[in-house]
């Protein structure tokens, strides 16, 4: 292979400054999730296939990854392909025959699925965290790759809305504790989006118009009701819905026209019951850095929500799409076979938070890791003198190596500086005579003659 | 799909003991790892497929899973799959037209890729160490998994011993941090097979060679020498070699034997060099808890090593292949075109690991991360009472959380001691009257009534 490798679009390498960085994010998430009290649980990169298709719609089973059977997969005595359908040359048909595995392409269905396999197993309610990658054949673009993190807690088997309040709080400790102050967590109830469709007698049409009613942000009013004409929504009803345009102002001056809005809807007013006991539960527990934000028109695109949806937006001065999502879905484990477990989860986008931290300059100095100290090599015997030094720093824990050649000195204060370790240590011929060792300070320039026990001293 | 969902076979979930447990074991490593001046990089799960074919051997291409290509592979406007060769119906060739991509199926070429890929970013020697999953389509059987971890520390850019000896170290460190005494490192040269077949002129067999060494402990010296005679080597150069069986006793004395039988090979000469260097310096640095030990049948099948090699035996009551094994290699970066580039490595057997410290019961009992103290729900007064607690806790760094719905106290306390938390809070209305809280040690049954300092203080 003469030319220079590469690796497939949409997949990234991570340098050790870059791998430190991402730990600091997931540490920090793994963190709050754990004194949340959610649990860890890890699913296998692959699915059997019949797991994942049909459960993301026509456009997911598209972007999902298929492994290709091992072995001699066309041999007709192995597989069931007829010379028929092979002679189709078909790839959805072929696709069926030699493909039977397929890379996870989110956390929450692999989720249903092990709730469902291990239920004899799991204490309800089950409270799990899954901070792995996921895989997604789509156009790779900024931001946006076929292989990325999600970060996903969940809890299956309760209905209390006490949860819906603890997902902010979790949203709030999680931006609080990486310092990234000011983000915007928007809160909907896909109830109250079902109520208006059923006030303006729209129920049938309830997708198309949610997904009108989410643009509001992005292209106005006057469009959004152009859209809404194009549906087959009316005038008159797209009038009734004028208030909506109108809403703003706080959580509960919103909350007070909603009512109003959606006196005639049963199911709105249970959206607006939920939505009011979060309000009042955080209200009272007080959030640290995060603000809480109603806002009718969010969405989101998953049609398994049914009840609160989440949506966090990084604080104001930073352009980048929501950082985090989720909501209450009543029947995910539906989809296995298991009824009436209700669930409701969040998640965290790593990429776009790694993009804010890094635009904001919000990352500690103190966690690219690098070594401690080096210990330059003037050759064997100096070299094992210095190792007995490094063995004993490891012991109390601090990092230290020994430049492996007797290289020129220079080269190896080179490697010292390009690898900003802070510390150097010079043993020659003299300082094994005295058993000493000449401690020099990268940043400062100072230098200093220490015993063994003070040159730990000086690291720990 | 009425059917109890399934997974992949040679797949596995992992329920939160096990991933703690994991995590444990991973911690454990990545802290010694960087300790010792290791960095982290990544890599992605899947690489074109040119770049790990042909690199593992016929049988390593078999089990390397290959990644269908997205959308309409079959197109032929699109792939480039003539009538005549989708015709064949051969599953080998048609792979190549509709498979481009395929999983990592170890880290060592991956690393390989990443170094020459980009050389120009990386400061030499570079130490890195990577943890991530592998998948291999191998048939799956007792501790042989498709999907799992390795843990590998390389270090390319030197050819300095002084990394060899850093790697007895460092295993020595791993796992008597484990608290896994009594491991043997064993360590071969591969200088000293190639030195051994010349010496009995059977340089062209020195894969057969070594292969039939190796089983030197499994099925004894006759059947050694049989398998010897069977590929070739003569009756009287397999005479030559009889000081090899009877080889025992100290590193040292080895040694001495081994100057005897390679006296006229300049190589073996060489190997031997090498092994006195990384004796006299572990001998001089002392290990902690593990033992070095030569053992000349070692060989490890892989061909790519021209220096050390490792293999690490968990102790000696324990019934288990190697739990590690590693070393040196020439010219691995040459397969991307980068000639001249010596690595010398370890890996660690995650899975083998697990089960040696499940065997031994050496996993510490603090690891399996539950919650620390559960708050009974007796109802929305109280739990909002409770959660004021709870949002101090955590800022305290104690792990809490709420029951979410006021259930039957029975059925909170089974949930309570099902999952192992130690600590359960009561809070009724007498309690939110007098601003108390009750706490209960489920291990001793003791309760007591404290106020908020107090319960913070008593749990933290």
């Amino acid at each position: 292979m003469a030319q220079k490798p590469s690796i497939p679009k949409g997949t990234r390498d991570f340098n050790p400054e870059q791998v430190a960085k991402r730990n600091y994010i997931f540490n920090t998430i793994r963190g709050q999730f754990e004194r949340f009290g959610f649990q860890p649980i890890e699913t296998p990169s692959f699915e059997n296939s019949e797991t994942l298709m049909g459960k993301y719609g026509d456009e997911g089973d598209r972007l999902i990854f298929k492994i290709l059977n091992s072995g001699d997969y066309l041999n007709p005595n192995k597989g069931a392909i007829s010379d028929a359908d092979y002679g189709d040359r078909d790839s959805k048909k072929l696709s069926k025959f030699i493909s039977e595995k397929a890379l996870r392409y989110d956390l929450t269905v692999p989720f249903a699925r092990y709730v469902v396999q291990h239920q004899n197993e799991i204490e309800f309610p089950f409270k799990r965290y899954q901070i792995q990658p996921v895989w997604r054949a789509d156009r790779p673009q900024k931001g946006r790759f076929r292989e990325f993190y999600q970060c996903d807690a969940d809890v299956v088997g309760s209905r209390s809305l006490w949860q819906e309040v603890e997902f902010v709080q979790l949203y709030d400790a999680v931006f609080s504790a990486l310092k990234l102050e000011g983000v915007t967590i928007k809160i909907n109830n896909r109830k109250i989006l079902s109520g208006i469709a059923e006030v303006i007698g729209a129920q049938d049409k309830l997708i198309d118009f949610t997904v009108a009613l989410d643009k509001l942000d992005k292209i106005g009013e006057e469009k959004v009701k152009e859209e809404m004409l194009d549906i087959g929504i009316s005038q008159s009803e797209i009038e009734k819905l004028q208030p909506l345009f109108n809403l703003s102002g706080s959580f509960e001056s919103q909350i007070e026209s909603l009512k109003t809005i959606l006196s005639s809807s049963e199911e709105g007013k249970k959206g607006i019951e939920e939505l009011e006991f979060i309000d009042k539960g955080i209200s009272e527990l007080a959030l640290q850095t995060a603000k809480l934000e109603l806002d009718v028109t969010l969405a989101r695109g998953l049609n398994y929500y049914t009840g609160a949806i989440y949506e966090v937006a990084a604080p104001k001065n930073v352009k980048m799409g929501s950082i985090g999502g989720g909501g209450r879905y009543d029947d995910l484990t539906g989809i296995f076979g298991l009824k009436d477990v209700s669930g409701v989860g969040i998640s965290f986008g790593l990429d776009r938070i790694y993009l804010v931290l890094e635009e904001l300059d919000l990352f500690p100095k103190t966690i690219t890791n690098t070594v401690e100290a080096l210990f330059i090599n003037f050759g064997d015997t100096e070299a094992l003198f210095c190792l007995k030094a490094v063995k004993a720093l490891r012991n109390n824990n601090v990092s230290a190596e020994l430049y492996p050649n007797s290289a020129k000195m220079k080269k190896q204060m080179n490697y010292a500086n390009k690898r900003h370790i802070p510390f150097v240590i010079l043993v020659g011929e003299s300082e094994v005579n005295l058993n000493t060792y000449t401690l020099k300070n990268m940043t400062s320039g100072e230098q200093q003659s220490l015993s063994l026990e003070q040159l730990i001293a000086a690291l720990k």
